[in-house]
């Protein structure tokens, strides 16, 4: 049977937070797109990730029209806690960088919202689909091959292609590999990360650097916390019983002072490896990356979905310059000035996985130096600032 | 011959920055001293070194009564250029700090105006003694032994022994191996200096990172420029011509938009290898070490000389409350108060040198981080006036 052909302007391969803020700019500006999506709706609305937002990613939100759960569901910190040497230091981010905030709101709390607005608009989101290909990068036609999740294979011609489908995705590996620089550092340790039902044990983030490894507190909901604590990336999460976590994350994030952390039922946990990654550019002829597919970085500074809405902040508005005014120069430039920010978002999450971790990789010297950051920013209004502009996110040009 | 006894309260050795402004210190606080240095004056006075004041030692060595050559003959500086993808940034430090600034008066004039003062003073300082020993330090009266220019043996004995007697120097090497943590990091690189007859070609320093190696351009006087380009440590100098020198400085540190490098006649050319060292504790019993004895900083951050003068400006207030007050919880704490604020300035080295230098050793993911530190450096005031309170130099406690 020969392939259904389909046309829209822009192909979008991914329904992440890339892919479904891309959608919703280019439906903003009358360009019309498809994505597609490899995953189900309930599993990309139930896959628990990131959760801090950037102020200007909650600012772009509720100017869309998009924001008015994240408004009454999210939580609004002022800062976060670095704990090191048994003390703990707040950084007040709202008061260093004249108000911006840090907001916890659930990456699939996001999905979930800007898919159903997205279905609300009319928008198409193909879930399920199989065994995608692009074709034509080169010329002035791309194509997106798939099967759909009934069997159907389509063949979407688009003027334009934009990779939002995450690191193992097929994108970045339609750009050849003598087309692309990749730039990578694996770490030497993982986050062992577990769900539990309890109530906030703190009403912000604490970010902790302990002799036996780093630890975070962070939370999710007022019923569901979210606990890390720095592993080996190749161990087995068999390993780890509830009480071997909570006692790990008692000795790590517990001060002199008697702060005590609340237990509770342990409904989740898993080991995630930690690692930095950059493709450079980030497109190839009509094909744009965006997001995971393009960079990664390790959680430590939660840029992950605040970069991914940047990627595509700046596509739809070069996009929007070709098809408003017949303007190529914006797309030429997307990956340059993308990559920009990226480094130093990169620069902004090494610093504080270094900062934070401990790494038997690096001499007693390299540790020592770790903490004289960590005594450093939190005694430093200078230091501090930086450390806050990067954490609610630098400005996008 | 039986030696000859002597006795002072506190025994120096060594006549560089810590151990002369020590001296200094302790007279204007009623101690007396002894200095014993192995060097002959002229070559002290001669040996031309660092050469950036931080703006307390300026104020300090003024409130002294020791700064009026100083203020007549050194360089003020607003700030430093940083020079990198052939564009120059301005980091204007006077105005980040609220008016400190950087002076640049080489150690030797220093050193010049301290010894003058101090044999003025009817200070006494021993030059070019031999077979310095440091003994009985866990007694109540410690010894120094030494040999004298002319070849009198001495038993100098005091309260307390300062060990300013510089990396290589005895007194670090008096403290027993397993009553000390050494932190060390070699760096790949070390630094080719000229000294040239020229006169400036830029009325402040410039320090430039390139594809081919950091590059620094510094001044002595009007007549004499001092520049420094980045090489193998192990490389030998004669392999260096004045012409391949100058082209890699031309190459290094020029602009595209037409700034050029003034040439002039080599008159000193070397090459000196580049090294983070730290020692915990730094006493033992009744010695202290001060400066290089103790901690080595690479160069870029400009800090080695300030050092030195924070640590005896610690151990002159902890002996002047001994002395007064008959207090020993200052000497007790003298090593924890210094490393404290040592190891922010070996934080701050370690990120000038690395940010700064080209490193074979890095991956290329680690280069890029590097090139993120200075465009984010550069163009965030925050970091900006991080990186100028430290040139300038952070709070003494």
């Amino acid at each position: 049977m020969a392939p259904t052909p389909r046309r829209t302007q822009v192909g979008i391969i991914g329904a992440g937070p890339a892919g479904l803020f891309l959608a919703h700019l280019l439906h903003r500006q009358g360009i019309e797109s498809v994505i597609i999506e490899s995953r189900g709706r309930a599993e990309i609305e139930g896959t628990i990730r990131a959760g801090v937002l950037e102020q200007w990613t909650v600012d772009l939100m509720n100017g869309m029209g998009l924001g008015a759960r994240m408004m009454r569901e999210a939580h609004f910190h002022s800062g976060i806690t670095l704990r090191f040497n048994g003390e703990s230091h707040h950084i007040d981010m709202e008061e260093l960088t004249g108000g911006k905030r840090v907001t916890v709101y659930a990456q699939h709390e996001v999905i979930r919202d800007l898919v159903a607005a997205r279905l609300e608009d009319g928008g198409k989101i193909r879930f399920g689909v199989r065994d995608v290909r692009l074709l034509d990068l080169d010329g002035d036609t791309p194509l997106i091959a798939y099967r759909t999740a009934e069997g159907e294979e389509v063949l979407l011609r688009c003027d334009y292609v934009a990779g939002c489908d995450g690191f193992h995705g097929p994108s970045r590996q339609a750009i050849p590999a003598s087309a692309r620089t990749e730039y990578q550092k694996i770490y030497p340790f993982g986050w062992l990360g577990i769900l539990t039902e309890a109530p906030p044990s703190h009403p912000e983030l604490i970010y902790a650097r302990h002799d036996r490894g780093f630890a975070l507190l962070s939370t999710r909901s007022p019923e569901i916390q979210r606990l890390y604590i720095q592993c080996d990336p190749q161990d087995d999460i068999a390993n780890w019983s509830d009480d071997r976590i909570w006692a790990e994350l008692h000795t790590r994030l517990e001060t002199r002072d008697g702060w005590r952390l609340t237990e509770g039922p342990v409904f989740q946990k898993g080991i995630i490896a930690m690692r930095s990654f950059v493709c450079d550019p980030m497109q190839h002829g009509r094909l744009f990356l965006a997001g995971d597919a393009a960079h990664i970085v390790p959680p430590t500074g939660a840029k992950g979905l605040n970069l991914a809405v940047a990627d595509v902040l700046v596509l739809s508005r070069a996009l929007a310059a070709f098809y408003r005014e017949g303007r190529r120069d914006l797309l030429a430039g997307y990956s340059a000035t993308c990559l920009r920010r990226i480094w130093k978002a990169e620069r902004f999450s090494w610093y504080m996985t270094t900062m934070l971790h401990r790494n038997e990789q690096e001499t007693p010297f390299e540790q020592r130096i770790r903490l004289a950051d960590l005594d450093y920013v939190v005694h430093s209004r200078a230091a501090a600032t930086a450390l806050a502009e990067n954490y609610v996110g630098l400005p996008i040009e």
